[in-house]
């Protein structure tokens, strides 16, 4: 238990101080935050709230969304994405997650070449605060609107062509179980220390919503243990973040769900 | 116009005496037969009138599905594809098109052998009826059901690995759009002769069903025209297969229908 963070997003009915409260009793030990939990709080005082109850914060979710074919927008999001640095540093997180975004007017390529810009451009302000930037690959079926950045193959050749102490990888396993260089690239990736974060959830047969049907570990087809296992041969000793968009569990009594996730994380992960 | 298929579940309300009177008219000049579409037929006829139509069948559709934790459902399969095989004589196509499958309770890996004692079980089947087995790779969000093979670089490897003139690989730019290996995998797939079929259609970005909201080219963020640019330098030269699984589109009238096609695949191919 010592090991396991849950992400706001995971139980998003409930308010950041209700979740803080609730993985505390249940012995949950880190927290993920997810900007909108924030949305009319003091981040200092919230930030300080999660330490209070022995949540070790583990990641603010999320930055990213570099690509647009319109450099106006590009500039946007450099702005948003320092914005996301000075909430985590305010916030006391370590890292920025990227979703790191597509535009479909361009190629992958281009949208690429977009985020590895964005991303070096936001490294002095990334140093100042303190906070890593963490390139999360995501499944291709996100190809299009969600990130350039599918395997995480890619996810590493960007990451050593930047080549900073500030810039790392996320694994999720429900971007990445299906790739068959998965493990090869885990182990490249611990090799080149850019392993930040280990994300998990289950891949659910059939899976009824493209982004809102995530099954808890064990409900599908993904085999957790096993890439936790590589993960952490690979070097990781990092919290093991549960990460599940569901309308399905949403729409539970949370207290319940939370107890799922506990069984799942000791039984499939 | 003379190297446009269209696939009989394109135009899926039509029955296939009507979808072969409809594209003939509209100088449609090949038709890949889904497997469905000749239920309660004789096919040898059928396959005369086709032909009768000025249209060239370019394949049968589908086999595959070999994976299964169960033995005995892998040995139906086995039956079942010689069926398709049978099918496909008769009718006098020259290759029946498979999606390999994947079962959930069991790796990929594993799943991916299964495939390939399959195929190679066939081989004697299909070399006998002179009818060709195509490797169709599938995106990778359909690997928990639908196919263990989700790049084409999996199936060149494993076309390679079989090496029989029987077998060889259909590029389907819906599946494969995403991949940053693709250009060079369809050389390499050229290049050793396995290059087969090629399949077009659209990726909407929004994608609101993961199986049946496909788009016709030009409406979604697949760059087409390039990716025919690169299976025709590899060596290409058959039907351009136009295989589109949309309720939106089946809801259409289906006259109209093949007039949007027609026009995307002059404008956006």
């Amino acid at each position: 238990m010592n090991r396991l963070c849950v992400h706001t997003i995971t139980t998003k009915p409930w308010s950041i101080e209700e979740a803080a409260e609730n993985f505390a009793k249940a012995g949950v030990s880190g927290i993920t935050v997810w900007r909108d939990a924030l949305d009319g709080r003091n981040v200092q005082q919230t930030g300080e709230m999660l330490r209070q109850h022995q949540l070790e914060i583990v990641s603010l979710c999320r930055g990213g969304f570099f690509p647009s074919t319109s450099a106006k927008k590009r500039e946007e999001a450099i702005v948003d994405n320092k914005k996301a640095i000075d909430t985590a540093a305010a916030l006391g997180a370590p890292m920025v997650v990227l979703v790191c975004g597509a535009d479909p007017g361009q190629p992958l390529s281009t949208s690429r070449k977009q985020i590895q810009e964005g991303i070096e451009k936001l490294l002095p302000h990334a140093e100042a605060n303190n906070v890593k930037l963490t390139i999360e690959p995501l499944h291709p079926m996100y190809a299009d609107t969600r990130s350039a950045i599918n395997t995480l193959a890619q996810a590493n050749d960007m990451a050593e062509s930047i080549s900073s102490k500030w810039v790392g990888i996320a694994v999720d396993v429900y971007h990445l179980w299906w790739d068959d260089l998965l493990q090869s690239e885990i182990m490249r990736c611990g090799r080149n220390d850019n392993l930040y974060a280990f994300h998990i959830c289950d891949w659910k047969s059939p899976t009824e919503d493209m982004l809102l049907d995530r099954g808890l570990m064990g409900e599908g087809c993904i085999n957790v243990p096993e890439i936790r296992g590589w993960v952490e041969e690979a070097g990781f000793e990092g919290q093991i973040e549960v990460e599940i968009f569901s309308n399905r569990y949403w729409e539970m009594d949370q207290h319940q769900f939370l107890d799922q996730i506990i069984k799942a994380y000791q039984n499939h992960s």
